[in-house]
């Protein structure tokens, strides 16, 4: 008889939801531990609601499950911490530690002799005008920490701007970015058995509205050889770093250079990630099930894709099932409507670019949002 | 906003869970209503944990839900007749009369044109001989209700065997059906929807040991030209002789005759079916999406297969996953293991018969099961 790990995730939206879809199969049951009473991800397996902080429900949520991940990064620290000493978690502690803070990201980043945007620890005693002078303008004023979807972040273009800015997030940790001039966005998703093997998705390009990730295709109609070859090597080079298990998700810009298009670093994601939601239809392992099986320790097979496909996140509100079209999958979250909320997204798999291009239009018509 | 429909199912097993796992992306909650506290679908929809004459349990879970279905024919007709008071029930209460009943649901299958396997009913006044006169030597005596996976039925070879095996059914409704000398064995599945578009997969080719279904191959390396449009013919018959919304199954013998070979029909599940499990991962849409889609109201999306795909049951124990190859998918459907019991199955895909017949042997050859 096969016995199947249980395994608990740390929140329970759409990525844990997902992530239990994929378990279920596999014959792995779901925890979820999430203080939201209505977390989609309640549908498919079995809700611990109590804060993070609940050190009582922590320990009965450990004790139900063999092995624990999280489904977003803003997961506090010490929650993982205190967990680690009752189960494994991963992936672990140092993989959330460093993505939950922008500046530990991006020095992180730098210290592997990755290229990010130039940065500056915005710390009290710098001026306005020093950070300005070592980023220039304009540039982004962002939290260091509990930034998503656009949320916590300030562009300014003076001094001044940033003067102000600076005042409204009065307490917050802050760092300061430059602009970076990019021709296209793009991720890099793989996963990564505790074994050390690795699979990676071929780059995915992306479009973002209002800083919110409205459309995703893979394979990447910019991408290059050289461009996949530094993913490889990008992504391999983190992991190994992290000492990483599961599924890891890396935002970068593709900067055209005399010596061609490269890579520059804008985030890191130590989970399943918004723009590979297409491999639930577009690829044969989903990155959930290979999420699932990297951190439960099943082996990881091939990436193999069923042709072209493309996502398109359903933001605010849903469309009446009779608006989409036949061949595109609807996914819906099981959330209530709100601006600027995720409740959904739309997969299209095809055999080329341009079918799915056109499918990818059809529906942004349909949705009301200019894709570029 | 889009208003999703909840979906009432009667019966929580695999099947009532690989639904659910179809229906939660679409937006549409499950409830399921089924006596045993274990169910598998437990893990994936909303469990009300009942006998199925207690009206009040019935009630309540009529009006959670907006329309009903079941995952298995041997529902009580009674059930269904008083959910059909509160809630649309699809497919219909003729079906589940019908088909949960040998004799009418031969009967239905002759009546309509097509070809059974002779039979007679076994009524008390007839005698073996006679009975045996009708439909010739070797026999098999089946229980008219509740049979399944070989449950409930014994070949007979002389009179005398008859009389004994009639002995031992007393007080239940017999019939007694002639044997099909048959090249192979078939299945057609297809899906109906509320406004009569019917979409339906290519034939799928079965094996069966010891009475329960081993294997499925789709498209069924038997098929002609000609059996397709006998299994068109045949599917949209019956599903219009019924007013059918959901999916349908017919198991058929393919039987070689001076005209070619020709489909006899053997058995119709008003229901998904394990001989079309492959579809998850072969199909674009699965036959559990298909019924969720057709039961619901939805449209039901063109057939599409990703290639040649292979199902193997695993039957009574579960391989661990370090014996399954990368390359097939594995579903665990977190039953306890049991002589017999069907506790999951071996999925594969892949550009031809002859791979997925390497695959399959494969996986018969890890499981110590001769398949042919």
């Amino acid at each position: 008889m096969a016995t199947q790990k249980v395994l608990g995730i740390l929140g329970g939206g759409q990525l844990a939801q997902m992530m239990a879809l994929a378990a279920i199969p596999l014959g792995i049951k779901c925890h979820i531990y999430e203080p939201d009473p209505l977390a989609p991800a309640r549908l498919c397996a079995i809700h611990h609601c109590a804060p993070y902080d609940d050190e009582a429900a922590l320990r009965q949520f450990a004790a139900a499950v063999d092995v624990i991940t999280y489904e977003f990064e803003n997961v506090p620290v010490d929650c993982g911490t205190f967990l680690r000493t009752l189960k494994p978690v991963a992936p672990g502690i140092a993989a959330l530690r460093i993505c939950q803070d922008r500046l530990l990201e991006k020095t992180f980043a730098r210290d592997l002799g990755f290229t990010t945007a130039p940065f500056v620890d915005l710390v009290a005693s710098l001026t306005s005008a020093d950070a300005i002078a070592a980023v220039g303008l304009p540039a982004i004023l962002k939290t260091r920490r509990l930034g998503y979807d656009g949320k916590g972040q300030q562009t300014v273009h003076t001094i001044a701007e940033l003067d102000t800015a600076r005042a409204c997030y009065e307490g917050h940790p802050l760092i300061l970015e430059g602009f970076v001039t990019f021709a296209h966005e793009v991720s890099i998703i793989a996963a990564r058995a505790a074994d050390g093997t690795t699979v990676r998705f071929p780059l995915i390009q992306n479009t973002h509205h209002h800083g919110i990730l409205r459309t995703a295709v893979a394979p990447a109609p910019c991408s290059t050889k050289g461009l996949e070859q530094d993913a490889d090597r990008m992504m391999q080079t983190v992991m190994h770093a992290f000492g990483y298990i599961g599924v890891l998700s890396i935002e970068c810009f593709v900067v055209e250079t005399t010596q061609g298009p490269t890579l520059v670093i804008n985030e890191f994601a130590p989970r399943v990630h918004n723009s590979g939601h297409w491999s639930i239809e577009g690829a044969r392992t989903s990155q959930f099930a290979y999420h699932v099986r990297a951190v439960t320790g099943l082996i990881l097979p091939d990436v193999t894709l069923h042709g072209v496909a493309a996502m398109c996140n359903l933001i605010g509100d849903e469309p009446d099932d009779s608006e989409i079209p036949p061949d595109v999958f609807v996914h819906r979250y099981h959330k209530a409507p709100r601006p600027r909320r995720k409740v959904g997204h739309l997969t299209m798999v095809s055999s080329t670019h341009d079918n799915v291009t056109h499918l990818l239009q059809h529906c942004a018509q349909l949705l009301g949002v200019k894709i570029s």
